[in-house]
């Protein structure tokens, strides 16, 4: 009885890492409100709400803070569920929790809806845009609403951190459209960031890719259900609204897993007989397309383009001089396929970085592109965790 | 004297291969009429006419003819000027002349508008397509002109070359969708081709390729003025017909040539103020679209896009086994930067052909990713002189 009692322990102590692993990290999406708050353009808005999230435990010196910002469909739900029986975990789970890359036996990890979030129709987002009411009208905001940049997004993080007394962050990370916020964090606040991971990202938008989110707009202004932003009253622009998400979807992956989830265009007879008649890819790939974009809203899309192709580092004439600001320790993770932001914008971001950043480079693998980012986060999640201790 | 006239006479021998290459090569647009053409589909066009030109000259056993299929937006005009004034030479003519690497000394090289071509206006141009006047009704065919394949315009070939007594093909060559046709004559007709060169190419396209297509397609689609097709008493969809033709443009290019072009979203004002202010880039790449479309057809457009949907080597349910009819030496040339025609399907492609087709690879390297193929084809030029002896 006794040996089985060493052995059932000695196995216990064995297989508690792994345990952990398996625990539900549990999260709750709470509230920060600024009244008035200043874009970077120069006009207010009143007031601005986001939704925020944090996993683990904010020490009594509260210097072991990660922020995680997030990508152009994301949310702040980077990690864990809101339920248990939740079908889904957040989009980083596989690196943000106890034991795992971004250990929150060991850091506070705090996430936070932007401005003008696509998902304003998710109940577990918090955010304020073209589809909030404004007080000041009764009305939504539609197209009055101001230009956001990625500053703007910054900003609002950095008054809830000032909130929450967190002067310095041990690490800024995020992907893509993260990584644009992560990087302007460490140009306007250099001394307040330790720590800087880039994730499938750049430190500017070139034409290219300006042009490319550009055409995900396009569907929705196209689309005389738009009525020039002025649809609520009405319903969204759905045809619109689906094709820029259906955009989206294909941008983001590489033909690899793109392939292996539509098939290609069968030998149906349809197609050969009427030129109208749609091939089964695509409408697979708007059948889900409509289904995902049923919390979005038409206008966020808009202004998250408009956003992301504004973007470069400090905002000004000069990118490449605004990133000699930067204090942060500095790892860029593009992935090898991607050809959304390439690995090259990743290249010439940290060409352009200074000494200071002690800048790494790692490409992460896979077949999904600018999604394995997310999808295949893990195959660079020892990296990761090297980078943070 | 003598000593002189010697040193200019060896100058001369020197340079004369150097002057055959700045001759101008000068071509004429022939026609081609087929009284009753039956598609794939088994519908009847009455009748075909295509446009066709020709450098070289025809041996006496008719065995040097090498055949040029053309890309999507292209024409037959691969090489040489129409008139010595003309600005621009044929879009290969870097590699199609005399003492070029297909030599036009040695080979008699053909080139055929496909049918539904896009440059329908262009009056160098002969092509039957939907808006073409269809005799039986005295109107343009619009959407009543039947879906047209690959096969197709393979067939249309097919039939010149027989009445001009060609049995032999030296080589098919083709870019693009050109490769298509390419790869199409190798199926068909096994006997009658002895190389083949797929230059940025495919032996079948793929569910991502077919919706990248697609998305050229709907913005014609979308266009009020499109009218299901029947626009030919009102005009061009033009704003569709022009986001088509930037998004082929976009699609064609490399990153880094398109920024060349292009410029990156500016600091300008109107775009931080106001969501709908365009950017610089968009507009000048939809300016220049709207000025390349003019000679072109919406429709001829969609039933471009619709036959390159639809290929796959041989027409039937599996083009892998259909490959193996091939007796030509292959010789393909993907674009290591393409994104539109990935290297891999032209590795995929390479990877199921027979023994019989000695299958060579080479990449063209450049900045300009799918159009290295047509921009920077002198790149591989001593390839191909070196596969084609």
């Amino acid at each position: 009885m006794t040996a089985l009692c060493r052995v059932l322990a000695a196995l216990f102590l064995l297989l508690s890492p792994l345990l952990s692993y398996g625990e539900i990290l549990l999260v709750q999406k709470q509230a920060f409100e600024i009244a008035d708050f200043t874009t970077q353009s120069g006009k207010t808005i009143s007031p601005v709400r986001v939704g925020w999230e944090a996993y683990g435990t904010l020490n009594a010196d509260k210097s072991n803070a990660i922020l995680i910002t997030h990508f152009f469909s994301g949310t702040s739900h980077a990690a864990g569920k809101y339920q248990p029986e939740d079908a889904v975990v957040g989009y980083w789970d596989a690196i943000i929790g106890p034991g795992k890359a971004i250990d929150t036996n060991k850091f506070y990890v705090i996430s936070v809806d932007t401005l003008v979030n696509a998902n304003v129709f998710d109940p577990n987002v918090i955010t304020t845009g073209p589809a909030t009411i404004n007080p000041a009208t009764g009305k939504p905001w539609g197209l009055s609403f101001p230009v956001v940049t990625i500053a703007d997004f910054v900003e609002v993080q950095r008054q809830l951190l000032d909130s929450l007394g967190i002067q310095k962050l041990h690490a800024v990370i995020g992907a893509s459209m993260g990584s644009f916020q992560a990087i302007e964090w460490a140009v306007r606040y250099p001394e307040r960031v330790e720590r800087l991971i880039p994730v499938i990202g750049s430190a500017y938008l070139d034409a290219w890719a300006a042009v490319r989110l550009e055409r995900w707009a396009y569907p929705i202004k196209q689309d005389p259900a738009w009525r020039d932003g002025n649809y609520y009253e009405h319903g969204q622009p759905r045809q619109g609204l689906t094709t820029a998400v259906a955009y989206i979807t294909q941008d983001a992956l590489y033909p690899t897993a793109f392939n292996q989830r539509y098939p290609a265009p069968a030998s149906a007879a349809a197609p050969h007989q009427d030129i109208r008649a749609p091939f089964s890819a695509w409408q697979q790939l708007m059948t889900q397309a409509a289904e995902r974009s049923k919390l979005q809203d038409a206008n966020h899309i808009l202004y998250l383009v408009r956003a992301s192709q504004l973007y470069r580092a400090g905002m000004g004439d000069n990118w490449q001089q605004a990133l000699q600001q930067v204090k942060a320790k500095t790892l860029f993770l593009p992935a090898s396929g991607d050809q959304l932001l390439l690995p090259t914008m990743s290249q010439h971001s940290a060409a352009a970085m200074p000494q200071a950043a002690q800048v790494q480079y790692a490409e992460i693998p896979g077949d999904y592109g600018h999604l394995d980012g997310v999808f295949n986060i893990q195959a660079v999640s020892a990296k990761i965790a090297a980078f943070l201790n």
